[in-house]
Parts: structure tokens; C-alpha cells; sequence
């Protein structure tokens, strides 16, 4: 069996008409006005889509369960229907996310779960039994789009998100996460032993960016995570009418926030990283008006966190210059910072095999997106297998796999599932 | 009678008393948690302090009307209480407005209105019977603090701002103008005759910034406003995620804004005007989204409309160019432009002729900020006095005026009006 090879007496149609189903049936949930999707988590129609994971896991003989943190889990007993456990580990498990991005695409998150629901029919159809039990998840809240928490159900689940911290959150109504969350079941807090059990984890998920369309491969195998973060820079300057305040009396914080615009590409490009600031208030924000305030969001990403570490620093150093040349106070706060996440090694050899045999090129590539896998990768073996994108964009509607590359990542999931649950 | 001199029999303590009375009865209304006072036009606060203006002008025996345009006007008959009218103009007008900034000052508008009320008093204690009426404005919403638009009474009663133009303004809880305004009985439109009727209009104002300061003079003479308006530039780049999408994919708006805000500063400085990029929309403004648009508003003023046109050509020429380095689209829109203004030379004479017969300095200096007398300039003599600001501070809570420098303005202005009103 490899990756290419259709089974005999099946045709690549009956496939391709399959996998269209399941993402027809997802994407019919939490279409938006923009020609997109927003379906945030802890919404009706985050519960719609669990919903519909629900039947489609059921319809494959998977039962579902909800865990403490509000994730899915579907299982296929496989050859241990009868409950009994062998010592270690007891299943494999795959999977992604469900929730989007406000006018998302049909593709990231959607696409892991698609994936994982068709590579178990695959074993099925192949009347494996095998040794594990194999598991497709659909994460929790991994966009964070309606409160700003990014990958809530994977990093409490693995103890990286405390509880506490959660409690904090609202969205834009000023409903707390925690009184949103309740109606799902949730309790959040750590869930060891659930992960204990994982003797791999596979995600399948969209490249979001122009990697594999470059390399001419329809599926690439991921390194590991690009160490990241959010910093808030506020600029303090003084208030004043635009037209009567000459230019020598003026402390105008735009001016070292341009600074920080222009200084985050340079730096960005200098380190071979990305940093963006992308988010920003002013106060008051009028036409006619010196802002008394500024503030800046720097979200910054480099291979390695040396890297990482010079960018920020020389950002917040030439920003500083900037302010005190314009009589502006610069304050620069980290808000958040993910370490480093190298995926297991042995696990993506074994991915590379897979399409190796499959006949398929097995480049790999760093990704700067964090990802439930990446929360999980400190707790069980865990890699990443990414698809192609055409277009290369990612959280808006022009995102895309092509189902030809859909199909074949299919493919080369259930053969790695088979390798790590059946051998 | 100069300026400086105190009457026999009244004690600059009373004049200090009564000057105060009326500024802290008018600073009792709008105060806002901020430590500043927010009264905006066509609010309760509004109606508050046009409440305080007419029993304040009725205890000085004046008769207070509303124009169609939601101004108040304080009459005193002086010698023409039987309502005969001599041919030509009747009234010498006074004035400036109630309303002010969200968290603006106590003396912006409220200094001119003050000095009006109290200059009428200081001519019935000279017990004069002026030939022409005298009149104190208190004009309609000056700062469009509110709805954006700003010098609202002035400009229509003036016609240069059409009534229809007025009507598709709407508050930021989306209630339009024309709403908010008819409790106060407007129908705004042009009011030629009642303009026609002043022989002259000398507004009293608190200087905007340091010029006096600087020039150890405690009242100037207005020139003129210089030209000014306001540009609003749109940069449509491309929507993607801030850490997949690579540099060199990238079409970040925020990049020409970058350039917009410091070339604004940089060509202001080099042409002597001002120019100010301080308002900013993103979309959509999220932490780790390259945004797909960007939004700022250029206000940019120099003394002479030559000046001010190369400045706005060659900030939008810098940042087309930017733009397109960036694969970014920009458009520039025109919201408002004002020409610039001069106030009547044989008016300014005059003031400055009384300052000098008070043994005062007699400086000319140029704003470049709008006013109601910049609104009524084309239609009747118009002049202006500022009076000195130690903090130079405007539309804050920090802008300030020294009571002596008030009482000398009120002294200042009693002589003008009589010289206007009596000779």
C-alpha cells in the first residue's frame, strides 16, 4: 500500500465525492456576509460543528466523547473493542480544530479533521485490526477568535495554559470566556493522563504560506514551530490641537510609532524572521488632534529564539531612541511568548518514509503559526504533516487545497496511521 | 479711558470677583471625569450652559434670542432701546461659543462669551447710550465635537456651509445632526440679514499656542487664519497571517502609512506650516493580521494656500510612491478645505490702536485655527483678539489664561465696542 494506489474496485471518483461531502457538510456551518466563514468556538455554531463531527465520527463506528477542556475526541476501538489495555500507550491520535478566524477560510483546522474522519475509514476499509486505537480530536477554541486565547483546549489540556489564566478573558460584548465556555461542559484544568495515552500524534493542516507551492509538493513534513510572540508597546506623548501646536513644542507619539512600523520589516528581514504590527490605537484618535497616546502591537517570529531575542531587542532599543528624540515616554511590554517547538525527529523520519514510498517528494519546513500540535509536541511524539495552498494565504477566505492534494494527504495519513497503530 | 485704567470707586478685586463669578458659572457645566470639561453642542450639557448664558445676559438687562442656525444672540438696545433702526448696519457684534472638545478646556469659546457679557457691563457702567446696538453671540456647536462638523452656526448663517451638506452627519451612536439639533429649534440655512445688521464682529479668543508667550504681551491682534484642511488616504493592501505570509509576499499597508505620518511632519517643517497624521483605522486591527486596509486622516494648515498645496502634493506624491513600493493601492480624498482668511486691516487698526492708547504691546499674529469669525469674515469686518496662553496647550484642560490677563482683554474690548458702538 502507498500513498498513490487507489485499493482495487475502488474508483478515484467515489473518493474525491467523499471527501467533498465531509467538507460540504462542514463548510455549510458558519458561512459569513464577507464570502467566508466565522465560526468561533463556544457558539451555535461552534456547537453545529461539533455536531456534525459527531454524526460523521459515528457514522464510521467511532464513539465521541467531550473532555474537560471541551475537546472531541472520536475513537475507533479497532482491535481492542474489547476495552482490555495493553501497558503504555493505547492509541494514536490525529485531528485539528473546528473554529475559524473572524472570515476565515474553508481549509485550516477544517481540513486535520477531514482528514483524520477519512483516514479511519481508510484502515476500515483496508479490515485492519489494529494494535491502538486510533483518535481523530477537533481542539477546542484553537483560533482564539472570539476571546483572544489561542489554543485553549490543546495547551490546558497539557498543562502549558493554566486555568487561572483563562478566567480572565472576554470578548467584545464583555461575556467572560468562563461563563461562555460552561454550557459546552468545560472545566478547564490539565488532562495528563488523556495524553498519557497518546503514543503518537499526526496533524494534518493547509500550509499557510507559499512553501510547498515553491518546492512543487503537494505535502510537506513539519520541523517544528518558529518561536513567537506578541509585545505591546504603548507611546506616551501630549495631547494637543494639530493646527495650533508648532512643530518644536510637540511630543507626537505617531512619529516613533512610524518608527516602530518601519524598523519591525527591517529587523524582520535582517534576521530572516517576520514581525508585524499589524494593531493599533490611538488616543484620541481625531482628525484634528496631536494623540496624547499610541499603542502598538509587535507580533514577531524567527527560526530560532536567539533570533528572535536580537529582533525584539533592537526593535524596542531604535523605538526608544525614536520617542525620547520627540519628548515621547515608550513602554514595551511582553504579552505572550511561545518557546521554540521541534516536532519528534523519529516520528517525522517516519512521515518522510511514508511519502517517500508513496513516491511523493518529503520536503520540510518550519511553520510560524502555532498549532495544537505544537502544544502537544512536549508531552507526546508529535509532527505535522502540511498541504499544499496555492494562493498561500491564510485566515481569510482565499485560503485552498487543491482535492487532488487533499486526497493524496489522506492517504498518507492512514498509512502512517497504519504503521503506528497496526505494527 | 485706556484699557488699564480702573474707574475711580470700583476695586480691581470686584472686577477680579465678577470675572470669576462668570467663569466658574460656566465651568460648573460639562466638567468630565477626565479633569476637563466635555460639553458638546445639542446635549444636556448644551442646554445648560445656553440656560446660564441667557440669565446672565438678562441680568445685564440684554434680551436673548435663538437664530435658525441654534446661535444665541444677547442684545443691548444701549440708545436705540425704542427699536428705531438708522439706515445700514445697527449692531456691533461680540462673542464666540459654549461648546467645547471631549475633554477640552475652560476657556476655549467660553472666554469670548465671558468677555462679551462683560464688556456690556463695563459700557452701562460708563453709562453710554451707543448709537448701534450691541450684540453678544454665543454661537451653534464651533467645535463639531460630536458630529465632525465643525463652526456649525457661523458657517451656515454665513452660507458657506449648505444645510443639505449638514444633514448627512451622524454621532458616533449613529443619531444624525438633524435629529439632535430640532429640540433646539434649528432650521439651518443662510441668514443674510441678521449678518447684515453688524457694523462689525471682534471675537475675543485664547490664544492656541506660545506666540504671546513668547512676545511678553498679554492680548494680540488677529491677522488672519491660515488655510487648512483635512485629506483622508486609503491604502488597500492584502489581508493575510502575520507569521506564515513571508516579507516579500507581503502587501502591508501600514508600511506607506509609516511614510505618510513622517513625511506630514518633515514637509510641514519645511514649508513653516503644520501637518499632523493623528487618526488611524486598520482592518482589521488584530494582533497577528497583516491588514488589508488602512486608513489616515492627513490635517495639514501653512500660511498661504500656495504652501499648503505643495505640501499636500508632495506628501501624496511620497506616499503613492511608498505605496507602491509596497504593492499597495493609496487614495487620496479631499474632506474640507478652508482658504485662508483675513481679517478686516481697518478693524485691526483700530484694535491695535486701543491696546497701544492702554500703554499695551500691540503684536500681529496669524492662527491656524478655525473660529466663528473666520465663518463671518466674508460677510461683515471681522477682527479677532487672542490673549496670552502660559501653557500654549489647546483642546485640553491644561489650556489657561491668568485672570489679569482676562481682565485686561474685558477693558480691551469694553474700549473697542465703545469706539464701534458710540463714536
Amino acid at each position: 500500500m502507498t500513498a498513490m494506489t487507489i485499493p482495487p474496485g475502488e474508483s478515484a471518483l467515489a473518493r474525491r465525492a467523499e471527501f467533498r461531502s465531509l467538507h460540504d457538510g462542514l463548510a455549510a456551518i458558519g458561512g459569513d456576509q464577507a464570502g467566508g466563514w466565522t465560526r468561533f468556538a463556544w457558539t451555535p455554531q461552534d456547537r453545529a460543528a461539533r455536531e456534525w463531527f459527531t454524526r460523521e465520527a459515528e457514522a464510521s463506528g467511532m464513539g465521541v466523547e467531550t473532555d474537560r477542556n471541551g475537546n472531541l475526541w472520536a475513537t475507533w476501538p479497532g482491535g481492542d473493542a474489547s476495552g482490555e489495555r495493553q501497558a503504555g500507550p493505547s492509541a494514536v491520535g490525529t485531528g485539528s480544530h473546528l473554529d475559524t478566524v473572524r472570515n476565515g477560510g474553508a481549509y485550516d483546522g477544517a481540513l486535520g479533521v477531514i482528514c483524520g474522519l477519512l483516514a479511519v475509514r481508510r484502515l476500515q476499509q483496508r479490515r485492519l485490526r489494529p494494535r491502538l486505537r486510533v483518535q481523530v480530536a477537533a481542539f477546542a477554541d484553537e483560533e482564539g477568535g472570539r476571546f483572544g486565547l489561542a489554543t485553549f483546549g490543546s495547551r490546558l489540556a497539557a498543562g502549558v495554559l493554566q486555568p487561572e489564566y483563562a478566567r480572565d478573558f472576554r470578548d467584545a460584548q464583555d461575556v467572560p470566556l468562563i461563563e461562555a465556555v460552561a454550557p459546552f461542559g468545560v472545566d478547564p484544568g490539565p488532562d495528563p493522563d488523556r495524553l498519557a495515552r497518546l503514543a503518537a500524534y499526526v496533524e494534518v493542516h493547509v500550509e499557510q504560506g507559499r512553501g510547498l507551492v515553491d518546492l512543487d509538493a503537494p505535502v510537506g513534513v513539519a520541523t517544528g514551530i518558529w518561536p513567537h510572540g506578541r509585545w505591546r508597546l504603548r507611546l506616551t506623548g501630549e495631547g494637543n490641537h494639530a493646527g495650533t501646536t508648532r512643530l518644536a513644542d510637540r511630543r507626537d507619539p505617531t512619529l516613533p510609532l512610524a518608527v516602530a512600523i518601519q524598523a519591525a520589516r527591517r529587523l524582520a528581514t535582517g534576521e530572516g524572521g517576520v514581525a508585524t504590527v499589524g494593531r493599533i490605537t490611538l488616543e484620541p484618535n481625531g482628525t484634528n488632534s496631536i494623540p496624547a497616546a499610541a499603542t502598538g502591537w509587535l507580533d514577531a517570529r524567527a527560526a530560532d529564539e536567539g533570533a528572535l531575542a536580537r529582533m525584539v531587542a533592537e526593535w524596542t532599543s531604535e523605538v526608544r531612541t525614536a520617542a525620547t528624540e520627540h519628548g515621547v515616554d515608550a513602554d514595551v511590554v511582553s504579552e505572550s511568548l511561545t518557546p521554540a517547538v521541534s516536532f519528534d525527529r523519529e516520528l517525522a523520519d517516519r512521515l518522510a518514509g511514508v511519502l517517500g514510498a508513496g513516491g511523493l517528494p518529503a520536503p520540510r519546513l518550519a511553520t510560524a503559526a502555532g498549532h495544537d500540535a505544537g502544544a502537544l509536541a512536549a508531552s507526546v511524539p508529535t509532527g505535522m504533516l502540511f498541504v499544499r495552498n496555492p494562493t498561500g494565504a491564510s485566515h481569510t477566505p482565499a485560503e485552498y487545497a487543491s482535492d487532488e492534494d487533499c486526497l493524496t494527504v489522506v492517504e498518507v495519513l492512514a498509512d502512517v496511521l497504519e504503521e503506528l497503530a497496526c505494527r
